[in-house]
């Protein structure tokens, strides 16, 4: 960060490749040197100073370089960055090198103070960083243009110059994890803190929440299965299951938040403060000067992008959901046709084949769910949102409000429209079932399958049977650099959130979907555990807090669920039985309990503190601190200036 | 703060008396040496350094003193308590000595660069933070007990010796301001930024919520009044009414946000970083360490807390309002019976004694509110809460739930048990209007009859026919000694939330209401100002940056209001004959409709932003220059170590 320390930094005797960057072939010279030249620079003249090397391969020299960095340089990185470490008393607090001796496990010498899954982001920060000075393009690229402040690295990606930047997997440790993790059968938990270690606080919070999530889900299983087991048709029980079901999933999304908030308190997230955004990679427009910054970055219209979301995006959703509705129209269509086919040749094959139609319309679901999936992306990209995180939003919410359409809307059209209890519950579960094992399929053990195969053959040409532990540097870069790349948690978090849906809409009809639902969380965590392993490159550590916008949308289906679920009870014939004389006090009644339950559920939120007890006196004590380390600043800045009064 | 600049507060040439501290008569000469030593002692010496008079009246000394601070040891303690000012550049800063020449208007010879209101809050601040050291107990007092760290003047207070702290009037200041306020009649808005300067944000603020939402009564008061001149009984525009109130009140809620965050922006009290809470004066226990912040101070445990909270005051608020239920009936009872004298003899007389029951509820219905309150307080005070906020949130939650159940349950039963629309109509009318006039009269009329009153006494006993321009400063003093205080925002804050049921609640039943409204908010207005300004004691100014839990208050009744409205409609018999065969359809479209506007409701108050585009853009520059200096301030600190390295 400072001269003084940078004559350390030329020291290259424990160099330790972190992060691996692959420029794309036939780069210029001119470019690669000044690329790198940049990256080893000291931070004084605007470099990164950090440490970068070529791969040598057997076929000689390709565009392939291993980044690393000193001890030193981490250690001011992870300031940098803002990271929050563990200290000797056992608080959490910010990461400074002056305050370094305070930390636990810190030493001079020990190197693994940092996680090797830190060091990769904070060079990944350090990188990301790297910005353009009074370099007008990208040298031998003229149509890459730069301006101040624009980050190198962005440019360079967006240009094609560089291909990927991804950090390495560490054998050893993996081969640890994932024996820990998946390698033998167990009940118990999953090592999280370890997969936070190794794959950043993001991913860990998703299995940490699949966890979670699955835990919950078993007492509404275990009361679902005698439903199943004894053919319980009685529906005051099922309006005791729904109820249960309805207060259960309110009080299992507040306890997350206090789980969620202890699990990122401990990984040190809680406390991390939230960096200054930057404008998306993707971002463009004309040059103008930021009025926030003051800095000089491209400027994009706020009213072009309002209407291109109003005029085009909105249009365009609505028309899918459209589309969707058709779909399902013709999916009743064949639904009928099977039955009248049942009806008219009875046999195993036709009962069989009453199944079909809703198979089928899982697979195009699954299909159609899909393809809109890259039309959202491209329209959201489209608008040209400046934020990442304005961007997520737009991508979530358009993603969100058709799938969950698409999955739910014949099950709506069944039960509220035809009235059709017994198909509603087959449908529910043929959907159910086709959905996860589709998933569980294409996400993870066909990319298992084909990285295998991939690796098989790579072992072939490399004429080796080493194991994955013997091979060397260039090889491993070379297998990792042909993996897959990990897109976030967003799918797996949607997945769960569709299968919450299956689970809590139509929990009096089916209770058996949790049953279902645990079971398949199960396998996931293990396919899930998988796929990062083995199938994908290793993502970049992402610092969170928490599940972000999915808490929103989990706790908004829970209150779509009571209406749901009171409405289905309000409309089975047991019910109707109680109020012989009146369907209005019926009506009523089923109208008082939802907005009853709805009062219960919003008053339980309000209770139920987000954070437990010993987590808000944590929290309260480091701010005091932090007021109290205030104070004595502006103190010793005052009696520095009354010195320098007094002395000059 | 620090020695340097003591030697300036030496000089008492120009002392302005700002605050005014009345002692107990006979209070022992000790302990006012002491007291009045640690007020003028040095901040080194764990003073507060700020300049202290007794007051000399014709009866010799009483014991009074006037406090007022040196300019510069006002600016430290505005820097201390953390204002934000305005700078040059139009932009809003946290106030610091050292930057002091950025701001707008300052000069080292402008002394009203602060304004009184501000002067007094920091003196009342640095008297609250004036704190024993080695002291045991206050001397000449061994019951009245002292730890390191407690608040002298709170622990002065809670033993009696010290009456009561209050800040004087500026006679001059209050005379234009009275005159720009309500001395002439006029159409426009309040002077909100002088009602600020002179009382402070919190007071402010609540003109500006009283002024706004009279405005924004004003379209329901218009679309009302032709209801009642044409006496339309057409349920179809009753539902339009309805309608449009529903939402309307949920967009005036969202723009009240923005409006307020406008407000709170340009008085700089939306940027003030919250302070360190310190237990509340009452909060009492034994002596032990507070594992926050490591000092000691008194400990009560959370489970005592709980228990007085679930097995007292939950008992003691549900008996409340099962009395509140209780009189309600007796009220029905004594209705009835006016109902039947009239049938009987039919008379002027009689159809007048019609409005005698309400009339005699909505009175009982004031006093019940009245002594409820006061046991509330109590009970609050009991349960012993440290902190102020948690004191406060107990209280409010306490008075609405009753307050609400008491002013309206009897709605409730006419509307929903009676169905008798006639009489609800008639029965919110009287509460309405009756509850109007008798808090004006209560509030604002008799303090202020009483208060001239008095004054007219106080001068005849003078012998002087001076004018209030006129008084000497020991005549002034003890005029306002004399003077109510004024207990804070939360009755006039109840008063309007109990207004906005009476108007959103059964808005289709009786549109007038919203005109009564109005009506009543624009002589609330000039009375509330006549009370701040002539009745009460002036208040200490205390910073807000928003109207906390009322906003949440108005929110729930503005959902509460969505829920009975749909009923009413769904009850009168014009939307009835709409449905001619079947009562369920009528019930199921109410219920649709009911869950359609909630959602509405939900959506607008999701996408409606809470803080206006450019106070957003201010917020983040704030942000981003903050994050900049604390990157510049670790740099700075690094080239400071280097530099000390090097040479040493």
């Amino acid at each position: 960060m400072v001269e003084s320390w940078s004559f350390l930094d030329t020291a290259e005797s424990n160099f330790r490749p972190l992060v691996v960057i692959e420029l794309a072939k036939g780069t210029k010279e001119e470019t690669i040197e000044w690329f790198t030249k940049r990256i080893v620079d000291k931070k004084a003249n605007g470099g990164a100073q950090l440490l970068i090397k070529p791969l040598v391969t057997e076929n000689g020299v390709e565009n392939i370089y291993l980044v690393g960095a000193s001890h030193l340089r981490l250690l001011l990185g992870a300031e940098a960055v803002g990271l929050v470490k563990e200290c000797s008393d056992n608080s959490m607090r910010t990461f400074t090198y002056s305050s370094r001796k305070t930390f636990k496990h810190y030493a001079d010498d020990n190197h693994d103070f940092l996680t090797m899954a830190e060091c990769q982001y904070i060079i990944k920060h350090e990188l990301e960083n790297l910005r353009a000075r009074d370099e007008k393009m990208i040298p031998g690229y003229p149509q890459a243009k730069l301006y101040p402040g624009k980050s190198i690295v962005r440019r360079l990606l967006t240009s094609g110059i560089l291909i990927q930047i991804f950090p390495l997997h560490d054998r050893e440790e993996l081969k640890k994890l994932s024996h820990s993790w998946y390698g033998r059968v167990k009940i118990g938990y999953q090592p999280l803190d370890d997969i936070r270690c190794y794959f950043g606080e993001t991913i860990a919070l998703y299995f940490g929440f699949l966890e979670y999530f699955t835990f919950a889900l078993i007492p509404m299983a275990v009361i679902g299965i005698p439903y199943y087991v004894f053919a319980w048709e009685d529906y005051d029980k099922y309006v005791m299951f729904a109820t249960f079901n309805l207060l259960w999933s309110t009080v299992i999304l507040e306890v997350w938040k206090r789980m969620c908030a202890i699990l990122t308190y401990r990984w040190g997230t809680l406390l991390m403060k939230r960096q200054f955004e930057e404008p998306r990679p993707g971002f463009h427009g004309v040059l103008g000067i930021n009025p926030v910054t003051g800095r000089e970055e491209p400027m994009y219209s706020s009213i072009k992008r309002q209407l291109r979301i109003y005029l085009v995006s909105l249009p365009f959703v609505c028309l899918c959901l459209y589309f969707s509705l058709y779909v399902m129209m013709i999916y009743f269509d064949l639904e009928q046709w099977a039955l009248d086919y049942h009806k008219e040749n009875e046999s195993n094959f036709s009962s069989l084949m009453l199944y079909v139609p809703s198979i089928i319309y899982a697979i195009v679901i699954e299909i159609m769910n899909l393809i809109y999936r890259y039309a959202a992306e491209f329209l959201t990209s489209w608008e040209n949102h400046r934020l990442e995180s304005s961007y997520q939003n737009h991508l979530i919410l358009k993603v969100l409000v058709f799938n969950f359409l698409n999955c739910f809307a014949s099950l709506f059209y069944i039960a509220f429209v035809m009235f059709d209890m017994k198909l509603l519950r087959q449908s529910l579960a043929t959907l159910l079932i086709t959905s996860q094992i589709l998933n569980q399929f294409a996400e993870s053990l066909l990319p298992y399958w084909l990285q295998k195969r991939y690796n098989r053959r790579m072992r072939k040409r490399m004429c080796s049977t080493k194991t994955d532990m013997d091979l060397s540097l260039d090889e491993q870069v070379n297998m990792e650099k042909e993996m897959g790349t990990y897109l976030g948690t967003f799918d797996d978090y949607l997945e769960l959130f569709l299968q919450f849906g299956y689970v809590s809409l139509f929990s009096c009809v089916y209770p058996l979907a949790a049953v279902f639902a645990v079971l398949n969380n199960i396998t996931e965590i293990y396919s899930d555990a998988l796929k990062m392993c083995r199938v994908y490159k290793r993502p970049f550590a992402e610092p969170t807090a928490n599940i972000g916008v999915w808490q929103l949308a989990f706790e908004t289906m829970s209150v779509i669920s009571v209406v749901t679920n009171c409405i289905l009870i309000g409309m089975s014939p047991e019910v109707d039985a109680l109020f012989p004389d009146s369907k209005m006090d019926l009506v009523l009644t089923v109208a008082l309990v939802e907005h009853l339950l709805l009062a219960i559920k919003f008053i339980m939120a309000f209770v139920i503190p987000d954070k437990p007890r010993d987590i808000q006196m944590k929290l309260a004590k480091l701010e005091f601190e932090s007021l109290e380390a205030l104070k004595q600043q502006v103190r010793a800045f005052q009696m520095q200036l009354h010195f320098l009064l007094i002395h000059h």
